[in-house]
């Protein structure tokens, strides 16, 4: 398409591809909702306007038209399908655009990762935007499946794709200047630059500010935000899964500061993405709680393009991609058509491209285990033992001392007082490593969990009321490529085989939903007590959440920053 | 200065350079007012917080802070003083960073002119960028000193400060897809595109925003600029020596659409940047006619610095370059500091900076015309003669036919009926080209008013009530290297040399304007009762503007876009 026949069509010279008559407009640029009859031509907006000729026209009856919605970080991986099916799930929702980090399948794969989310995306009804992950690992307490150095980033700047540095965790190794964390700030060079920094403040927030980090997602509370925001920081206000922020940080928002604000869902599991959408529930629900929703709308689109320094999209105006929606209702967000690139793609809910139409990507194994080389004996020892306690359905864990059972020498599993085994097995190399502990809190009185999803490294988790089961669970998953599974007197119960990384399904969000419900009642059955107990167990690794974890390596001491011993000693 | 040392000093590990204590921060990404001690080091901002060292601090008592203003369209030459001496008149008004249209200057000399505005503000306190002039020349029926071709401007984009396309005036050859002009529009990039589009709207405004022209500076009209800023231009609300258009303007901007809202001047003359000040002549009205002030200041910074795509500029907070202002009152905006990059260079309306400071550089001379080879002899004709009409103090010329006076065959000035002699001197190649017409309005009895500034070729114009003094007048311009003088019997009577392509002077702006001042005061001894006869005839060759015009190459009919004959026959 050249520019002289879009600028003929944009006079109305040629017919349009497309004429959206009768619109009530919510136009992100001015700010208003006007009338408006909207030209589309080469998957382009033209303009509004008096347009007589179109190949095709639409009357929508007064009906709202929006611009595609934008989710400024997300984690794929958390979906637990591939970008195709994250795509069927989020585009009927009105989600047209996400800024990804693959930082969890980068742990597993490494660039091949990367690499994976941006061919299994490319040419979806979705533009997915890649952020280089800038922390993988995130601590070498653990073995991870891959790193990427600076270089590797580097690597991948020449990707139409990959467009900044995505979250930089490691902020104490920006406040301290560690050589190989500036090293990749220095290599974004102008490329937007992603933080994730909880509670930082006062001359530590400045530094990490000025060390060239743009945006955080991480706040929780309304002062936090404030001062980051004050400070040039756009804040992504996330509602995911579990962080929920929006309700928190909705009073942020104000005429003279909205352009600095932001949605993203961060991590959206299958379940919540059916039961309550995307980012369009994050724009209905700060609807409801009392924002403007043309207001709502900008931070959801055009704020957002403008952060990533994307050129005509987030707005319904000529030359801009005509990505945009259609709305029964305003307020409630109803979503009725949804078209990208000009192209109707979904429609009433409805996915509309044929599955010959999307990317069928294949990935390598990314489970390496030497069965005959684990061993999950955990040798008794001297005085108490730390337990990592498990609050019920808190992310944080306690540092738990306990007297705990032991048969023959060896450390076992203790339903009865609900202190039970938990291991992490190595899965990347076949090292063997298994690093073992307890842990108090779920509440299983038979068989085991086990889950490929652990992060960020993503080793085998498994937590079970024996070790023949524990040992089982370990097998399912290694059976399966990867995935989660519920075992019991050596049979499975329940099962979601995640062959993608061992992080993500090759089948529809639908089934993997439906499956991961049947691990959690199938744990449930088994006596756990906790409300999402695979969940919770993926973040038992993560040694950077307090208090004590457990990696492959063995119980991280996350206040120490350093690996403990089981037992405390006599 | 290395990222590790900025970031040591961001924590308050090293002394900054200069702490602003007890500041009232108007904080424009926020867009709140906030108390606020500011250290700065290396000319940028480290933060804002509680900083203990620094090298000098100094106790502001709880002043205003803000960041330096910007215009986001001026042509310098409009000044009539070099770069430096601009800088030392706008600077102490606040003025840090101006988005510069060198196509004056361009005119005359081509991308020599471009590199001269280039180099003549290197190392100002005061951030020039130029946007490579679009329409040189800007019409074909006169001679202009040189062309820019959009190889010529594709040669600009590596100078760093060069860093979008100026005002495209040519909207009918974007229309019309004139291969010259869309090269020029495709050869810019991403970079910004200003435009430059009176009245354009409906559809035809759409093909011009869709070809990728994102700004206007030319809305006169609250509903012309409204349309505009629907369809995604950003809006530069001007404010010149002669165009005015903040107080029609000022209804357009609202909470939701005010980050596409920008100040600018466009022209301004010596006499107002003396009388009224530059951009805080701006941001003062529109705030004493109702704009919330930090609204208005957004305007004036982050709001421009965002739309030219530059990074930490325009605010104040980490990282962010320290241009900044002390202001005494903020309504009033009342500058009593200015600080570009971290230094004091401005105090109490004083420039601090010293002569030896400032760039000095030296230029061809511009005018080239062979005296010997000029005739000012008009020979009569058949009928009616098409006279140019000058409105009392208006841009526009009426299309007068009248009888015409005469002597021995040629047409004279006729001073009793106020019909003069106008001539239009080629002076760029001298080719001898004079166009010669008639004016009426000008009220001369006696003498000659000349310039060398006539848009945009800036040919030597000159009217005069009788051919001795006429010639004279363009002798004394010739002379002087370019300037503007008022003769009369041989004698100058007043005299501003502009030796400087024949457009500006290199002496100070005050000099300047009282020169400007005796040139008028001059005419109006002469007779002439126009206010600023100077002005006014420096816009009578622009063949863009309805309805006579005279150029070198002869009278021009705007209406019919040609030229024609003085004489309309029997």
């Amino acid at each position: 398409m050249s520019l002289e026949t879009f600028i003929a069509a944009a006079r109305g010279e040629e017919p349009a591809d497309l004429l959206l008559k009768n619109t009530q407009l919510v136009n992100v640029l001015s700010g208003e909702i006007h009338p408006a009859d909207i030209a589309i031509y080469d998957g382009k907006v033209l303009g509004f306007g008096d347009y007589k000729q179109a190949r095709q026209i639409v009357d929508l009856a007064g009906r709202y038209v929006c611009p595609g919605l934008m989710d400024a970080h997300v984690h794929l991986e958390s979906s637990m399908v591939q970008p195709s099916e994250f795509a069927k799930a989020v585009v009927p929702h009105g989600t047209t655009t996400v800024f990804c980090d693959p930082h969890e399948i980068a742990n597993v794969l490494g660039l091949a990762g990367v690499r994976y989310i941006l061919d299994a995306s490319e040419g979806l009804p979705l533009s997915v935007y890649v952020m280089a992950p800038s922390c993988v690992p995130a601590t070498h307490m653990e073995t991870a499946g891959a790193e990427l150095s600076a270089a590797d980033i580097q690597g991948l700047w020449s990707q139409e794709r990959v467009i900044g540095l995505a979250e930089m965790m490691n902020f104490p190794g920006v406040l301290f200047r560690v050589p190989a964390v500036l090293d990749k700030i220095k290599g974004a060079g102008d490329r937007p630059i992603d933080g994730h920094a909880p509670g930082l403040s006062g001359l530590d927030l400045n530094a990490y500010i000025a060390a060239g980090v743009e945006s955080d997602h991480e706040c929780t509370a309304l002062d936090e935000a404030r001062e980051k925001l004050q400070k040039g920081m756009h804040i992504f206000i996330r509602d995911g899964t579990t962080s929920r922020n929006l309700h928190n940080l909705l009073p942020l928002i104000t005429p003279g500061n909205s352009r600095l604000c932001h949605f993203c869902t961060d991590d959206r599991h299958p379940e919540t993405l059916v039961t309550e959408g995307h980012i369009d529930d994050l724009v209905r629900k700060a609807i409801a709680w009392g924002l403007d929703p043309v207001t709502a709308i900008q931070l959801a689109t055009i704020n957002t393009a403008e952060y990533f320094g994307l050129r005509k999209v987030g707005a319904v105006a000529p030359g801009y991609r005509a990505d945009l929606l259609v709305l029964d209702d305003l307020a409630a967000v109803q979503v009725t058509q949804v078209y990208t690139a000009g192209k109707l793609v979904a429609n009433d809910g409805s996915f509309l491209p044929s599955p010959a139409a999307l990317p069928h990507v294949p990935i390598q194994l990314s489970i390496h285990v030497d069965l005959s080389a684990l061993s999950f004996a955990l040798p008794a020892g001297e005085g108490l033992a730390r337990v990592i306690g498990v609050p019920l359905d808190q992310i944080g864990t306690d540092n738990l001392c306990m007297e705990v059972a032991a048969e023959n020498g060896y450390v076992v599993s203790d339903p009865e007082r609900d202190v039970l085994k938990i291991a992490v097995v190595e899965r990347h190399h076949a090292t063997g490593n298994v690093g073992l502990g307890l842990v108090k809190g779920f509440g299983l009185k038979h068989g085991a969990i086990a889950s490929s999803v652990a992060h960020d490294s993503h080793n085998i988790v498994v937590v079970a009321a024996n070790d023949d089961d524990m040992r089982a669970a370990v097998m399912a998953i290694i059976d399966m490529g990867g995935g989660q599974v519920v075992v019991a007197g050596g049979e499975t119960h329940a099962a979601c085989p995640l062959p993608i990384a061992g992080l993500m399904s090759d089948r529809p969000l639908e089934e993997v939903r439906a499956e991961v419900a049947a691990l959690n009642e199938a744990a449930h059955g088994l006596g756990c007590t906790l409300s999402d107990p695979l969940m919770t167990m993926a973040f038992l690794p993560l040694a950077v959440i307090p208090t004590l974890r457990l990696t492959d390596k063995g119980l991280v001491d996350v206040n120490k920053f350093d690996i403990v011993p089981l037992f405390v000693g006599a």
